[in-house]
């Protein structure tokens, strides 16, 4: 049995703005796109480092938050629907030599198939920072859960270890202890400092006031196995000793960081990290595959939204060439009728439908 | 007596979109900037050719007339304060080998003393259609005036020619009848159809029925000048026949049309009609003058805003690296403290006074 596989014009790698961006320019060359992200939401940095934060410097939009940005990108590409993949990475990317596509296949096992492939991871997925401890890793899944518990764990009789000192980890910890279920809660963090909303930080308080949540001040430094199973980790205490701290299941929630992930491996000609690619086109060294945004570099590169912008924007017309064989020329939204169509407004300006 | 010079570091030709963007990428390099636009108001193309038309390709803004994009941008760069320099035109480009400096020399004279040059004339300065009539050009100013009348003209016993069928002919023929000063008051058109508000038409209407405008449907196609003094024009009427039209003050109101101007004169590298640029800087074939938007080309180059804005912006980079003699770090405008203080915003993302 084959697992099915997705047909698409393109595949864009990331959901930051400039992925969000892509998929519209592709979508005015009339190529639909699957879009994926490692987030589980769309606006990648601009979300995840500056939600809040005011940005100046996109032009005509004198002030907005990289939320509002975010916001105002999926607005823009409605119109052509593209296939979402949230809370996706992508795990490989291979040419098919006979038929001159890509299989992007994603590490919860989808395989799209498309005839051009976008890369717009910025400074790579935003994963969930790992707990670095030797021979850990075979227990994700199992007793080890990153950022949350999955929705379909049992505490009952547990003793629950949170690992983290954010919105994340004290979430996690309060609604253990308030669904009561679990033998144990305990959070566990480098130093007594939480850093979560204050309705948040007032009900940790009151759960510790009654000893239904623990607080250990400490980092893990080892672990107690037996088999397949983890007892306890070590945890070595501002005063440098190390204690024992038994559990039988763990959340770490230490937040996210970026990771270039399986991009590397891909073969493609890079330069400190970055997609080296061509200006005129933004192709990478192989054909089919382009690069925007802050992965790639050039002569006078500057990881710029406005830039990410540009390079979107030749991609596609580069990619619609390539896929047509023909000279693609420019239409102008004000005035092509065609565009009207693709952009699913009426000539006088108004939405349709 | 020397004519007094303004000195700057940068001079912006051409206020369209792109122009306004480089003004704020200059100030966002600490550079200050003189604008000079053919037109009397800012936005180009954007608002000449579309200022009431939806633009639906500029990246987090789902859609937007010219007008109302020329407006954003406005606002974006009121913190960098540019010295605009409207109804200009650009008459003279000349780099000063003492200094390093180039020297703008505008068509009423002024003259600005700039460190770099950033041409973003869209198609060409954007003036009056010309009458071409051999030899008339000597009456531009004194009988012949181009679109609209000086403030300073006097009608009285006077006999009003207007040419042009569009809003700005129709106005020019109303007021002049409406004040009632001139001895007669004539709009020659094509053709007896004109293009204007149903306010400005039916104001016509009623000053032609009570015989305070006559139209003349015919081309100029020759005149009778007596010396210093042009004293009729000819007009060639729809039946082929040629008849004199006697008048003491013509305006000329045929619309705009763009004109590259003497920007072909200045000894920069050129493809057809375009200036050459490096795409690293946005650097023409002479160090300091940089040119963006419409009016450049390079491998891939894409007539498009969107471009534009990100040549603005490479370009800002690139004269401030070259005017400082060192790199220019990336800073972000969510971030920097040096960029709020240029745009004048507190940390809290607030404008300030």
């Amino acid at each position: 049995m084959t697992a099915m596989i997705q047909e698409t014009d393109a595949v864009v790698i990331g959901a930051g703005p400039v992925g969000l961006f892509q998929v519209f320019q592709l979508g005015l060359q009339g190529l639909s796109a699957h879009i994926i992200d490692a987030l589980p939401y769309a606006g990648g940095q601009c979300v995840e480092l500056y939600g809040d934060k005011p940005i100046y410097d996109i032009p005509g939009v004198p002030v907005c938050t990289g939320r509002e940005l975010a916001a105002l990108l999926q607005q823009q590409i409605v119109p052509f629907q593209p296939q979402w993949h949230l809370n996706t990475q992508v795990a490989a990317l291979q040419p098919q030599a006979d038929t001159g596509r890509f299989h992007v296949t994603t590490a919860q096992g989808t395989t799209l198939s498309a005839r051009a492939v976008f890369i717009a991871a910025g400074v790579g997925a935003f994963v969930p920072k790992a707990l670095k401890l030797e021979g850990i890793d075979r227990f994700v899944g199992a007793q080890l859960h990153y950022t949350r518990l999955p929705a379909t764990a049992s505490l009952k009789d547990q003793r629950l270890v949170v690992h983290g000192g954010d919105d994340a980890a004290v979430a996690c910890a309060v609604e253990a202890a308030t669904a009561g279920q679990a033998a144990s809660v305990t959070l566990l963090y480098r130093r007594d400092v939480f850093n979560a909303t204050p309705e948040a930080l007032a009900q940790l308080q009151a759960l510790r006031n009654v000893g239904r949540i623990q607080v250990v001040v400490g980092q893990p430094t080892g672990m107690d196995c037996a088999g397949e199973r983890l007892n306890a980790l070590h945890i070595t205490t501002p005063e440098d000793t190390t204690v024992p701290l038994p559990l039988d299941v763990l959340v770490v929630a230490l937040g996210v960081s970026p990771r270039l992930g399986p991009i590397a491996d891909w073969g493609l000609a890079m330069e400190r990290k970055q997609l080296v690619v061509d200006t005129a086109t933004f192709v990478t060294s192989v054909p089919g595959i382009y690069a925007v945004g802050d992965i790639n570099t050039y002569p006078g590169k500057r990881k710029l939204i406005v830039c990410g912008f540009h390079e979107a924007t030749l991609a596609a017309f580069a990619a619609a060439e390539a896929l047509s064989g023909k000279p693609v020329a420019l239409q102008y939204t004000t005035s092509s009728t065609r565009l009207h169509q693709l952009l699913r407004v009426g000539s006088a300006g108004t939405v349709n439908g």
